[in-house]
Formats: C-alpha cells, structure tokens, sequence
C-alpha cells in the first residue's frame, strides 16, 4: 500500500460479530506509520458518495475493543447495489482523500463492487488496494469453509429450537419456525443441531435446496404427527416450487415488497409461517398449530454469539490489513478448515467470490430431503463455540395404575 | 401433612425456570419421612385423571438439578382448565394414591383449581394439602412483586430489543416487535431496558394497559420516524380499542382460534404484526418497515436465563414443601420484594390469586401511554439477573468533507 489512508466500510444486513472484523482492521492498520488515517465510511458505500466518514483513528482502543463485542454494523450499514457511475463515484472520493486501501465487510454483493472500484483505479492508475472481508449469516460465499456472522446466528437457531422442542414436548402440537437464508439452507439445518434424544425436534427442516410441494408437505407432517403427537419443523424463508417460485409468492396474490435487488421480501413478515399453518390445520384437522418468524432476533439478538465465531470475525479483519500492508494485494480474505478444529486464512481473487452464491452440498443433505446428515453436524458443531447450552429430562419410572377401568 | 405421598404437577405455559421450582419441591419433600413417595403428573391435571405419574422419588439428585437448569415443563403441561367435575376426579384419584399433599405450579388458572380441589377434599374430610407454585411470564398474579418466570423471559426481551435496536440503527427503517401478554404489559415493557443511548428503541411502546387507536399509533411513529429517521416499536400481543376489543379482531375479519378458556389465539401467529407493518407502509409511504413476532422464544429459549429468576424459582418450590411439611398449610406461595434487592416468601389464601389478574400501575406508565417510568426501570433492573450484555458505539469525529458541492 501506498501512503495514505484506510477506509472501512460494512455494507448488507448485520451479524453479531462484523464489528470484530471492523476492530480487527482498523487496531491493525493503525500500527503502520504509512497508514496517515483509517475513516470509517457511515452506512456503506452511501457514506463514502456523501462523503460521511469517522476518523476511527481518533477512537480509543479500550471503546474498540467495547464496540467488537457489540452486534450490529457500528458504521451503520446500506442496502445499495452500486452500479458503474455509483463505483466511478466511489472512486473520485477515494482518490480525493488520498485512501489508498478499502476494505470493505460484507457478503457477495460487497466483493462485486470491490471488483469494479478495483477495475476502475486500476484504468485510473491510481494506486490503490482493496479488500473484501467475509461476512454473512447466510453461509453462501464460495470457496469458504464458512462465512463469519453464519457461527453465531447458527447458535441462536439450534438454542432457539432447543427450547421450542421442550415446550412443544411440554404442550404438544405442530410448531413451524421459519428461518432466513433466500438460496442457501445452511441456517435452517442449524436446527438440527438442537436435537438431543431420538424424539426431539425439528422432526422435519425444509431447505431452498430442495424443491418444496405444499402436498408432499402435509403428508411428512402428518405421518410424524401421528407417531409422536406433536410435530416441530424448521423452514427456510427461500423454499420455492419446482418452478423455482417463492412459496410465498406462489400460494399468495398479495403483491409483495421488493427490495433494491429486485427479490421479494421474505423476512420482516410472518406471511411464510402463518400460510403454513394454516395449511396445516385446515387439511390435518389438528387444533393446537403454532408458527413464528425468527425475523431479525436470529442476526442481532444481544448475549448470544459463538466465541469461535468471534476469534474469526476478528482475524478475518486483521489478515485483511496484514495482507495490503504487507502483501501489497487485492482480493478477498478466505477461511478454510485445516483441521478438526482449526482454520486458516488465505487472499483469494475478488472474482472467485463477487456475485456467485454458494448453497448446501448434496452430502450435507438426507436423500428425503428432509433432515440434515451426520456430515453437516460434524461441520457444524465446532462452530457454534464453548459452552453451548444442553437440556435433560426426567427418566424416573412410570407409577402403576390403580382405580379400575385405568 | 397427614403420612402418604406427595404430587406435584405443571400447568400452562412453560418458562425458563418451571423445573426449578418442580426441582426444589422435589428435593425438599423427599428430606421428610412422613413422605412415602414424591409423584410427578405429566401434563399437568390430564395426567391426574389419567393416573399418569412418573415416581420422582426414583430419579437421581444429579439430574434432578440438570433439569432445574433446562427451560420448559419437564413433567408436561396442560391447557385443561378442570370445572367441578373435572375436580372431583382429580380428588378421587389423589385418595385412592393416598396423595396428602398436592404442588401444582401455575398461574392464575392453577390456583383456582387447587381452590376446587381443596374445598372437595375439606367437604370429603379428606386430609389434603394444596398448595399453588407461582409462575408466568406474564407477571399478573396478584399480591406478588413479581412472578417466577418472567425475570427470564424479560431478560430475552430486553436482549431481543437491544440488538433490534442496533440492526435498525445500521439499516434505519421501522420495526415493529410482538410480545407476549394478553391483558398485563409487564413483558412488553421490558424491552425499555434494551435501550442504553437516549435515541435508542424502542422509542414506542403499546401496552393492553391502554386502549390502541390506529390514527394515534400511526401519527406517533410518524414522529418518530420524521425525528430520527427510523422508528423501533414494542407492541403487547394484547392490544385492543377502547371497547376492549383486540386489535387483531376487531380489524381483521378472518374468525380466529380460539383456546379452550374461549379467548382468540394471539401468539404463534404473524397477524398482528403483519397488520401493523402494511398499516405504516401504506398510510406513511414508509418504505423499509419490518415486523416480528417473537413468539415462542421469549419462553422457552435455551440459554438466555435470569440467575436471580432461577434462585427465586428454585425457593418458592422449597418454600412450599416447607408451608406443607411444617406449617400442615394451604395457600399460594408469594414473593414479597423486601430491599432493593432482597426477597422474602409468605403463603398466602389462595383464592387472593386465584382467577384474578393484576396488570401494570398507572405509576409505571407515562401520561402520553408510549413509554414506561424509572419507576418501571428500577423495579425491573435486579430481576434481569447477572451478566447483562451491554451495547457500545462508535464515537469517533466525523472527517471534514473537501469536495466541491457535498
């Protein structure tokens, strides 16, 4: 890197723990004498066009460290997908402020403007480095083992249903969670790693990796419904039909919202769960049906979060600025498995990660289609960090019955 | 306690700390002699008529208090709520098991069928102990400070608002919560103590304590929303207009489930949210507007728990096999706040709790009907428990803009 300044951004929907990714860059970068500033770009890449920036090397280490433990994208965060102007905008601010690094936090959409910015000064030749550092709930970045961020919301989902199988165990009935992730099912099947004895739940996980059919649907609910007496299934908001169809947008005429990106709105809306439930009750005549919308509790509740995931999130950023200071190079930070449990991280180019989207492996789902398979637990499990919390039953034996006609 | 068997049993909803109380009966009953056996009825009062019981004093210490720890009913839970009939045959059963003593751990509703129960067994000359075990997380039994359970679920709520709070700074829009609680807001009020900074959410909070209009609502988040560019919004699941109807009737024409007490379901559904959500799209031209309903979470999550609201949780099921074993009384056990902050626990007259419904003092709310006193804060702040995560934020200086027109 040439002398001058850094800039971070976080850009796409927050995690509990991009902020470690913010700290990591910015208490690394600050180490380097050519490194004259590192500014923080509020709310994205709309920050750097208004030119909205933090002096983040004004803040102090001990608020740092304070604000990486902290959910949420701190700089605030955008929606916006820049087009060609957009990025030639970004760059005539960049080159203004004499910023001769960006990183830029966020998913698949952040590393495809990286890769324009980047084409831009490279026909500008002005010197300057960009980064993308990994982030998403969703689990969906090629090349990657895993995506910092998808750790801890994997936690909430497999606590989450944890505790809804005991109170469904406790008042039994059919119980739908719906769960985020548009394409990728990788959140969803987190569920499965709430289970503990053979009879717990979610006895059926409905992925966007599998074609979904309303019928076929209520027939699995019912057939465990009938062995257990109760039925608790985990959905990811993305299930679509054969045609590839939005469930939601299929079954109602409702027109829906439509973000930046042209896809429907999935989450913010308990539409999903409520039409299934009441599919369920309406063909199966079963009375107590209950469905909930994990909505935004599952990417920023506050206090749950995997300390594996966090150790990530935060070298992520750190190897980030290690490889522009040292390294002198562009591309997008990667994490692969390297043991059982260890990681490492490697610069890969932008391209292998801009714009693509990742989904489930075949082997990581059961050929129903419908439950995860002992290989996706095993990827899984050390992710969700120490001191996961466990639930136990009671095994006291069974009174005799005594009053006639019992 | 006349020489014979003790029972104990659950009822309604399950909550974070039901076990402990179950636990700390258990334990405190099997230290007496004159006690042959500790039953457990599963599902409640269903499991009494169908002589379904579990012989606790067969289970091991050890794993007793495992299950202490785990959230939700243990021995199973009922919606069943006993007429006389229904009583007669509980008492029938207890006699001829030789049942001298009976725990049952519930709400309002529990405590009137212990009331039943014990005027039978008065009239049969039967020697029986009743005695009612307090939990809700709705907090709305009378005579006590406060319920076992909902310290816990106030704590999911408060943690669940906090890092709303922190997504919805990041990418601004409005965001509406449902919780939990039908006629009492105490649940709903706790999501004030997510907020830290004086432009934290929620910056609204409705309450069934107060009647809803929807010209009202919508002109206060507007407000809001012109003020600080986003709105966060606390909404109790028991709202209703001015005749007492709920919202989600008295606007929707759909006929709605009602439960076996004829009241309409109002959780493990996204309506009311959803309702909201479109009511501020539409007449705000609002265009980022999110709803949740938290649902089932808020009381059965794994892992987020009240250490304050486990000890007490724990001492009122010891207490009350103290009252039985001791004192040869009936009654309702309840909690009395004696310090800031100390408790002390008194065995009341059951039918001071018994089918009655305490809900928030005026004192605790503020005159505009949005927002809850300190008052509120300072009696809720202890029983949220050790451990608190905190949220922090950036404070570093904005960067002077250089170029020409920004």
């Amino acid at each position: 890197m040439k002398p001058g300044k850094v800039l971070v951004a976080q850009g796409g929907g927050p995690t509990a723990v991009i902020n470690q990714s913010l700290v990591g860059a910015v208490l690394e970068a600050r180490k380097f004498p050519r490194v004259e500033r590192v500014y923080g770009a509020l709310h994205g890449v709309r920050g750097i066009i208004n030119e909205d920036f933090l002096d983040l090397t004004q803040e102090t280490t001990h608020n740092l460290e304070r604000v990486a433990d902290t959910p949420g994208s701190a700089l605030g965060s955008t929606r916006d997908k820049p087009d060609e102007k957009y990025c030639a905008e970004i760059l005539k601010v960049l080159m203004a402020h004499n910023i001769r690094c960006f990183f830029y936090i966020g998913g698949n959409d952040s590393s495809d403007t990286l890769r324009i910015v980047e084409d831009f000064a490279r026909k500008a030749q002005y010197d300057l480095i960009t980064i993308h550092i990994p982030k998403t709930i969703d689990n969906d970045l090629m090349v990657n083992d895993h995506t910092p961020g998808f750790p801890s919301a994997a936690r909430f989902v497999a606590s989450a249903f944890a505790g809804i199988n005991l109170d469904n165990r406790a008042l039994p009935g059919v119980y739908v969670g719906v769960v985020m992730g548009r394409h990728a099912g990788f959140l969803t099947a987190a569920s499965a790693l709430g289970r503990k004895c053979r009879d717990d739940g979610p006895h059926l996980i409905y992925l966007p990796e599998r074609n979904f059919e309303i019928g076929q649907f209520l027939s699995e609910v019912k057939s465990i419904y009938d062995k257990l007496g109760r039925c608790v299934i985990a959905v990811s908001e993305g299930i679509h039909d054969a045609e590839g169809t939005p469930i939601l947008s299929s079954m109602l005429a409702r027109t829906l919202e439509k973000d930046a990106h042209g896809n429907v709105q999935l989450s913010g809306t308990g539409a999903l769960a409520d039409l299934l439930t009441n599919a369920i009750r309406d063909n199966l005549g079963i009375k107590r049906v209950r469905g909930d919308t994990f909505g935004y509790l599952q990417r920023s509740f506050l206090g749950v979060v995997s300390d594996v995931d966090q150790r990530e999130a935060r070298e992520v950023g750190e190897k980030a600025c290690q490889f522009a200071l040292w390294n002198n190079a562009c591309g997008t930070v990667t994490l692969h498995r390297v043991g059982h449990y260890a990681v490492e991280y490697r610069l890969d180019p932008m391209i292998s990660v801009a714009g693509k989207t990742r989904i489930m492996p075949d082997a990581f789902i059961t050929p129903q289609g419908t439950d995860v398979t002992d290989a996706f637990k095993f990827y899984l499990t050390p992710l969700l960090g120490s001191g996961m919390p466990d639930a136990f039953r009671l095994r006291a034996p069974r009174v005799p019955r005594i009053l006639p006609g019992s």
